[in-house]
């Protein structure tokens, strides 16, 4: 999920007005909502939409690329929860005059980034509007042996790690990335991992939704802050700013976790860099041994 | 699935795209895709939206409504395969400026619908545009004893049957109708089911979908097609007026079906409407006895 104005307050509100189901194992409010289906099994259920103008600009990207993004955001659902994915269903609501040939490169996108991940799309629907593109992406998960990972099970004294460098997405890896589905398979199967999260909102709110799910806080080492290339190309070369910039940028699509210490090995392919607190909110301690607490920048969609 | 200008062209060619999968038995095309998962289990699973000035009037209609709208239509799919809804999940396109409120009212609307049937609206996704309002809901089913019922099964010499009088639902039905779950569940316990769809594109049109996955044509007889009052109202006196709103007017949302010969007791709660036949092409018989084709009528969303 990424976040819009309001849209917390919104899933605060849903996540207390929802009422138990047996069925349901993890209501909204985590990557996906997980049941018990049938009995014994994990199946992991979630939806995701790309919009014109917010995830995507129309006049700019190829129809092969927003399908492309919506199912890589999806697919970026599954690996925060470690799922596997199984099969997905889409939506797509076409401005009036679209030619098929544009509606059959985004099925394609979205078709060949899910055949990656062995992920058939069977099935959605089709719809002509007065209105702009939007496409929405659902999709399934399982299990598979791996119980799933959710947002809610960091412990203080865990090691936080990522799985890649973080900022300047916005130059154009927001539509490109690779969902860390393997990654976060190979993770959980080690066994050590307690949380776990596809950084789209940026590090910061993203830690920040570990740690109210974990009832914790966190710790942030600036120095081990891994800055893409991306950041230097676009923010220059002051440092405070590139740290900026891999701190609140969104759509990452890295994993974010939290991880039992295991005798100074990392857990492949992680980087750490900090680690979770007993005490609420988020300090980050810089280069010269001074700690600050870390305010959540409120990232906003750079198109919108 | 509603038809659009050239949707039935497109999603012909995604069947001719996909690629085959052990995982999937029907794929896209029909009301919902149908998985085996885990082994020996059928597992359901579709998408529908609802746009704004095609399917609801944002002016008119209150979000309340639209949201259970949204959700209905997603379980007439599973009526239309005799599926037990199981779990839903929603993406909502907001209008920049939309107040939490009316965001609280979509969700209500699409959640208390689900919960008449056991279905929970376990999770999604919220994002606010400058764009129009856009729901997209994506549905989980699943088998629990009774295997799908299709919509290519039907036989020559079949009976076919309505689950009620047709037409005029642009009056309001279309925003009020009773997803038609549970009549489903009891007709193919019963054993007799064929073929089945749920009516969202008009009669014409969807006795044609069943045609065509069938291998088959269509016997209508035009004194025995149900009539919905809401036609009268809105048709006039002139009876071939109001038998051309039943055949042809869209979302109904009632449940068209074949079946086999049963000793002449139709399978509640159906009403005989015609039989299956071996000719290709849809013909009606009128009052007086005379066989004509029924030409389906391309029907169009009356809101755009």
């Amino acid at each position: 999920m990424n976040c819009m104005a309001g849209e917390f307050d919104f899933i605060r509100w849903i996540r207390a007005e929802q009422a138990p189901s047996a069925r349901v194992m993890l209501p909204a409010g985590d990557d996906l909502a997980v049941l018990r289906w049938p009995a014994g099994q994990w199946l992991l259920v979630g939806a995701d939409q790309v919009l014109d103008g917010v995830h995507f600009d129309s006049q700019l990207h190829s129809p092969r690329l927003i399908g492309q993004k919506a199912m890589n955001r999806n697919l970026s659902d599954c690996a925060a929860m470690a799922g596997l994915p199984m099969a997905a269903v889409a939506t797509v609501a076409l401005p009036r005059g679209t030619a098929l040939g544009y509606a059959q490169e985004l099925y394609r996108g979205a078709r060949d980034a899910g055949a990656l991940f062995n992920c058939p799309l069977v099935g959605g629907d089709t719809a002509t509007w007065d209105g702009k593109l939007a496409l929405s992406i659902s999709i399934l998960a399982g299990g598979d042996g791996i119980d799933p990972i959710t947002r809610g099970g960091a412990k203080p004294g865990n090691e936080l790690y990522v799985t890649g460098p973080l900022g300047g997405s916005i130059g154009g890896r927001h539509m490109t990335f690779v969902p860390r589905v393997a990654e976060a398979r190979a993770l959980a199967r080690g066994g050590r991992i307690t949380a776990m999260i596809d950084l789209s909102d940026g590090l910061s709110r993203d830690l920040q939704h570990i740690c109210d799910m974990s009832h914790t806080g966190a710790l942030l080492y600036a120095s081990a802050i891994p800055i893409h290339p991306d950041v230097t190309g676009q923010a220059g070369p002051s440092s405070q700013n590139a740290l900026h910039h891999a701190l609140n940028d969104g759509e990452d699509y890295e994993l974010l976790y939290s991880a039992c210490s295991g005798g100074g090995v990392p857990p492949s392919p992680g980087i750490r860099i900090g680690r979770v607190t007993a005490e609420p909110g988020i300090m980050i301690e810089t280069t010269d041994g001074r700690r600050q607490p870390l305010r959540p920048q409120a990232w906003e969609h750079p198109l919108s």
